[in-house]
């Protein structure tokens, strides 16, 4: 790489910072050795030639890019069968490769294998039995066959029980005989599905001797293993263009009268007999484990989001220099209008908090992993309670976050080359997949409210929503006296009094004599509201526990930088729900002033530090692939060199001046 | 057009309807006349197979895109050829072939020829000579010329003082050479610069006798009138593939020693004499004029894209059915959810407060119109300050209410075939171009502080901040009874308010010792909030007034539903801001209950409406161009016949499984 020349102002930015970037990018990273691991990823697969793109892709049609992404998913897949060779594919390296950061730098759009990866074989892994994982796994693994997961239909989502695909057993046979009765019920969205997977993991609902008995997994090839064409019975194809995720080559497919042998139906919970008696699961509690899995794997995700969003416009904004503060000075770097710094240094200070939040919670899941795996089930409802409220805030957060970052660029914010396009649409999608964001809140408020009633009885609740027995016991919030712990105590006490009233609510339409469910239905705006400030109340106690730890084992140079990005945090995260705080706690005028002033003051604080902030979050030139945020801050040539790769400047003339504009100007002459 | 066979469900909707949505969508376009005017334009250029796609655009590579598009501008141009011919070409023809309606139907991603009917051709008419107009402009409307107008460079936007590109007069050849001196000073972003346009008008700064004299226009040939290669000395191409807008071949241009004729520097404000005397305007007020027009137009187009939106969701949210209020009972239609309408109706009742507003402002801006003509400037300042704001709060509400609707419709919403993604793109855009908006609010915040400051004398304020001076005499706010009147003063006294704390910020902090400029940059967060606030005050007035006004003027049941629009508008904007009510009213927690439980019971109310209130807006199948959202309401018919579409699903099996994917799967083999 020849050497770059970084733009002066920038340089100036990481001369002034108070602390040791490579420091914090190692504590980003997790860990001395994660980050040397990282690196060695980096170089393994970022100096590859074969994985840069010539073009950037979004001038691609979507065909094109199916076609460009198909090529760079089989040579990851090449590079990803060598690790596994050698033994060094562990979780990381499949997370770094198929998620935001390595995965977005060589296929931004998204892979088509991906779901190969992380849910075609770990499907297979969980519900197969040990003669299934035999007969599939190492075909599986060796991409021999390559899979995905049907699950989601045209007409049906988050409601399981509502999926009109079903199976039913042929005992004559040993089949079952698998089909699609509607147009509603063809399976919708699987990645890989379109034209690339051959193989899927089909949920259906399960019928033998004509008797319903719930949903069920089936293996299903789906086209030819030579030929590649669908197989008898198989409608399948492409579901087209969509906001974000362009390359993912999401599908749908029908089944008219598809026949799977006995052996096909994944068996390690439940089983159908050759005979076709059914067994039943022992219980379901499994697979609310894999949900909050993913979920807590979003949350880290969000993070790296907003992680890159930053870099780029708080880049963007050293560079940028427009409307003078003073009119008598020439233009200032954007980053001085205190306006523009309200955009950027919160969504620096919740990258960090969701990222260690993210890393906190996935420690917790590990913990209950192990519980459950013991038989132990207790702490199960607390952890879906909060995994279901995080993910909602955290992808709600972040999407807003990268649009504020996106919309602080101004118009170069706009163009594809700044990248913020292709972020904002990985992200946004977080809050749908996964459980629809606010079916996530109402399920976490659903649990708030069922424990409400338990603090009400004078039980002990467990430790997230323990704060709620507090708050039965005082029902004012005395001393509020700013400090960061009364911060994150008042978020606690204004959580439980919006539990509170979703209780009250729920109650007072029951005495109207409603039915419980529909109680909840109408109280919906007082449980999503509660379920929002439990998940908050939680990411304040979080960042303030976590950052304060952390705080305690860096040098003091960074310690203090980490206590800013703290009060940040907090001030802005209670100045945006000021309204709840008023609400429930004896504030006044003035003291709302007081925090807003002092917001501003943490602003100016982390001013100097904010690109050496965003350094420390190590992201490569490769992942951000934005003209806008690079290490150099060359931001006008990248965008310049970004438009001389445009096909259409290729030519001079577009052909469209003599097919279509020349005769139109020309016809009244 | 084969008869449409209704979604039960949408029929059910319809027919349950309490009002006549013919009455409503007559209001909405403008009375009678202007409604048939309306219905004409779409037969004319609705029902031309020309302009219709065989494949939706969605699947085209940017170039392609960019020759599909010119394909379509340039019929369209015939046709505005025509109606010109038969005198038929009044604004609001061009308002509609041009912008958000007609326009958006044939050219979703926008108009290579655009800025030549909005901006090239009324530069002329406003700051050309009579001579030049002459010149100029009957081979302008012929489009012999095509031009567009360049004025924001690759570094410089809202701060036109910090524009690069200069033009110095040359005496000896009575010429001025234009020169782009560096890369951040070529001109970056003019729609149809980039292949289309062979004349711009390019704002430089002029210098004669070698003294800068301030901005000036001047009209450059950019490209040969017969082979369209660029001219000597013009470095010209397409800027790239954008977050929207995408067809609009925003271009780049570099001049070098470019030379243009003394008579091409636009004179009618200011003039260059042939020895190089410069004769200085008398001033510049004009310019605010127009900039205030393309304000007030916005506010319009912010009100077509939220009712876009609501009439897609909301009509998906009555054919989409999910998860169970009752787990006995069958899926309901999604919008029986209370979150579900939470999210929809406001969007519906923002979409008419927004119009009806939107055309309050165009009434008022006329009046200013005519009052300036007169050389009566007085109210130029106080409707400035507000066509800044509104612009910035409808296009931000606007862009996030797409977002709303969007979200609401799950992962379908994520698809193209939504047309929800266009619609964003369109939509945030207007958070950025012709004036930023944190840039806008702190050109109101400016006004506001100023007035506060008079007020604070005893001077009686111009209308829209009448209510400062109410403010700065009580300083309590008394009997807030929850009726619509009081929620309007209320956010009145909270928006004086706000203006106050701004006020005060400032002058504390020149106090330690700050210049003006200086503090007023430090209280940016103070003076964005305030001008916000200002704002809202505003729109809670003018959706009060307009309604109760057009409530009256038509039937009693049009005039119900109006006016519990009109409440979830008012309670819903109110608990939006409710941090500043109960920040400087006295409010108790039990007063914001009620207000919840009152924005859930408007909900409920508008229920029965909310499929005929968007019907009311009677827009086009082309028009909102979504599978989600059509009048039959035939929803998955729609997106599976999109996919149909998809040149992927054209061939069974993609090459890339012959070129890529086989080999690597049979690899190991």
């Amino acid at each position: 790489m020849p050497e770059q020349k970084i733009n002066p102002d920038l340089q100036k930015e990481r001369n002034t910072a108070t602390f040791n970037t490579h420091e914090f990018s190692v504590f980003w990273a997790g860990g001395e050795d994660k980050y040397k691991e990282k690196k060695a990823l980096e170089k393994m697969f970022l100096e590859d030639p074969a994985l840069e793109d010539d073009l950037p892709i979004s001038y691609l049609s979507h065909k094109e890019l199916y076609e460009h992404s198909l090529r760079k998913a089989c040579l990851i897949g090449e590079k990803i069968r060598k690790l596994r060779a050698d033994g060094e594919d562990g979780v990381d390296t499949y997370n770094a490769l198929l998620g935001g950061s390595l995965g977005a730098a060589i296929l931004k759009e998204g892979n088509p294998l991906a779901l190969h990866y992380v849910m075609f074989v770990p499907t297979i892994m969980g519900q197969g039995t040990m003669d299934q994982q035999v007969e599939w796994l190492s075909k599986a693994w060796d991409c021999e066959i390559i899979g995905t997961y049907a699950q989601t239909e045209l007409g049906h989502g988050t409601f399981l029980r509502g999926l009109e695909t079903r199976a039913d057993y042929d005992a004559n046979t040993q089949e079952f005989v698998i089909n699609t009765p509607s147009l509603s019920a063809y399976k919708w969205w699987p990645g890989g599905l379109g034209h690339t997977a051959n193989h899927a993991v089909v949920v259906a609902q399960l019928y033998t001797k004509g008797e319903f008995r719930g949903l069920a997994p089936f293996i299903v090839q789906l086209r030819h293993s030579e030929t590649h064409e669908p197989m008898p019975g198989i409608d399948i194809g492409d579901i087209g263009t969509k906001l974000g995720m362009k390359a993912v080559n999401n599908g749908y497919l029908g089944l008219k009268n598809v026949r799977v042998p006995l052996n096909n139906m994944l068996m390690k919970n439940q089983q159908v007999l050759a005979d076709g008696t059914y067994v039943a699961p022992k219980n379901t509690v499994l697979t609310y484990g894999t949900m909050m899995f993913v979920r807590c794997a979003l949350i880290r995700d969000t993070a790296q989001s907003l992680a890159k969003s930053s870099t780029i416009a708080t880049r963007y904004s050293a560079v940028r220099r427009q409307s003078p503060i003073d009119p008598n000075q020439p233009e200032p770097q954007i980053m001085d209008h205190t306006t523009q710094q309200l955009k950027l240094f919160p969504q620096i200070a919740k990258a960090i908090v969701f990222k260690t939040t993210g890393d906190g919670i996935w420690n917790m899941y590990n913990v209950l992993s192990g519980e459950i795996e013991q038989g132990n089930l207790d702490r199960l409802p607390e952890m879906h309670a909060l995994s279901c409220c995080l993910k909602a805030i955290c992808s709600a957060d972040a999407a807003a976050g990268v649009e504020t970052c996106r919309l602080s660029c101004g118009g170069h914010g706009y163009m594809d080359c700044s990248n913020f396009p292709t972020i904002y649409g990985m992200t946004t999608a977080v809050c749908t997949y996964e459980g629809e964001n606010t079916v996530m809140l109402l399920q976490t408020a659903r649990y708030l409210v069922k424990v409400y009633g338990q603090a009400l009885n004078g039980e002990q609740l467990v430790p997230t929503v323990a704060y709620i027995n507090d708050a039965v016991k005082a029902k004012t919030f005395a001393n509020f006296d700013g400090s960061l712990e009364s911060i994150v105590k008042a978020f606690q006490f204004v959580a439980a009094n919006k539990v509170r009233i979703a209780y009250e609510q729920i109650e007072s339409r029951r005495k109207q004599g409603h039915s419980t469910e529909v109680s909840a239905n109408l109280s919906g705006i007082f449980l999503t509201a509660a379920a929002d400030l439990h998940g908050r109340a939680f990411l304040a106690q979080s960042a303030y526990t976590e950052l304060v730890t952390v705080s305690g084992q860096v040098s003091p140079a960074l310690a203090d930088v980490l206590k800013v990005v703290l009060e940040l945090y907090l001030v802005d995260a209670c100045l945006s729900r000021i309204g709840d705080f008023l609400r429930f706690i004896d504030l006044t005028d003035e003291d709302v002033t007081k925090l807003e002033v002092r917001l501003e003051t943490c602003l100016k604080k982390l001013r100097p530090n904010a690109v050496a902030l965003v350094d420390s979050f190590d992201l490569h030139d490769r992942v951000l692939d934005s003209a806008l945020g690079a290490y150099d801050g060359n931001v006008y040539e990248h965008i310049f060199e970004s438009t001389k790769k445009n096909p259409l400047n290729k030519e001079p003339v577009n052909k469209g001046f003599h097919k279509y504009l020349k005769p139109f100007m020309k016809a009244h002459l």
